[in-house]
């Protein structure tokens, strides 16, 4: 992996790749990390395929996307894959990112060892809970919630996690986008209509409960 | 909200619904009960649109999938379409689920409270730990995961939710499975492979964080 590259040098954005193709490189990139890990530096695309459950056919054509053709006979090269669909990511790239909620689910997130590798870095978190604020959880700061604006200007991250309740979450949703925020990973079970130009990913636990059990009664 | 159904009982499968349709439904539920707490008794397709942020003709096309059109100038009644997409949904029954793993996310699953409402019942939650065994977290037991299969022959649960550490997801997965565990919401940050008839959903949230990133790349 790359250290830190300088902003100004970051790859074009590679706006060719439809949303499908970006859920299965993120799969692909976190496999490759673990084959790497595993000493493995070979693969080719029925392997890969069938460790993230596709056809070869469509590893091949995701990878031939990225301008990469494995070499008949021996594959791919594991970490040349993992540099390209890295940069297709963004995970060449140090991104700051704030949390706003501290309750368990905050708590889990703060503690969540799978963000640093991939190049998120939990900068700061925000509660109004005077039992939470100054407490370090997972190496991160709690922060008070009231000072939310100031930090933020101080801080500049790149991203923000919500973790508050429903009722408040467009109310914080507006103060991150007010601080310059440009995307949200959204864990409150509401819709957040925000200003076009800000990138919201929503992840609601009960609906993918939900759409597990549609699943299992059409199985 | 009526009891576990004999499974023989169950309503057809509603095959006809892509994917991202699925998606859609959830959201609606959600918002639609939010309304009808508030109050309101009718919705047009622009109104829902709005809230979650499609075109109001994506509402009509999946709402008149389901059988329904609205009256010009009244629009949808609320209680019927919760009753109408929650059918599709498998929300009208009642889902008993366990929980493996019982670390900072799993304890957050356990606090969670919107799985009752959509109608998933935590029934058991298992993990290895001597100090958390026999405690109750939200109302639930945490069980000595080394009794799970019998545990699990007892309880029958319909789905299970996996919190464990990557490295042994598989093995818990296949004693799911053993047990007659057809659905599988996995928050372990590896694919299952499983056998054919197990639907499993998958929330990786590192990779959630990467899709944001890639969509702020995008902007």
């Amino acid at each position: 992996m790359p250290d830190k590259p300088d902003p100004t040098d970051a790859i074009p954005p590679p706006t060719r790749f439809p949303r499908p193709a970006v859920g299965r490189f993120s799969l692909y990139y976190r496999e490759l990390y673990r084959l790497l890990d595993q000493g493995q530096s070979h693969i080719n695309s029925k392997q890969l395929g069938s460790i993230v459950n596709v056809s070869p056919a469509v590893v091949r054509r995701d990878l031939s996307n990225l301008g990469t053709i494995g070499r008949r006979g021996v594959g791919y090269q594991i970490d040349q894959l993992i540099d390209q669909i890295g940069g297709v990511l963004g995970s060449g790239q140090q991104w700051q990112v704030v949390l706003v909620g501290v309750g368990s689910l905050g708590d889990a997130l703060l503690r969540y060892r799978g963000f640093e590798r991939l190049g998120f870095r939990l900068v700061a978190a925000f509660d109004l809970d005077n039992q939470k604020v100054n407490q370090t959880i997972g190496g991160v700061s709690i922060l008070n919630a009231e000072t939310m604006v100031g930090k933020l200007a101080e801080l500049s991250p790149d991203l923000a996690i919500i973790a508050v309740p429903a009722e408040v979450a467009l109310d914080v949703a507006n103060e991150l986008v007010a601080a310059g925020i440009s995307g949200i990973l959204n864990f409150a079970p509401t819709t957040l209509r925000l200003p076009p130009g800000i990138a919201v990913v929503n992840v609601d636990l009960a609906s993918e409960l939900q759409r597990l059990a549609f699943s299992v009664q059409n199985l």
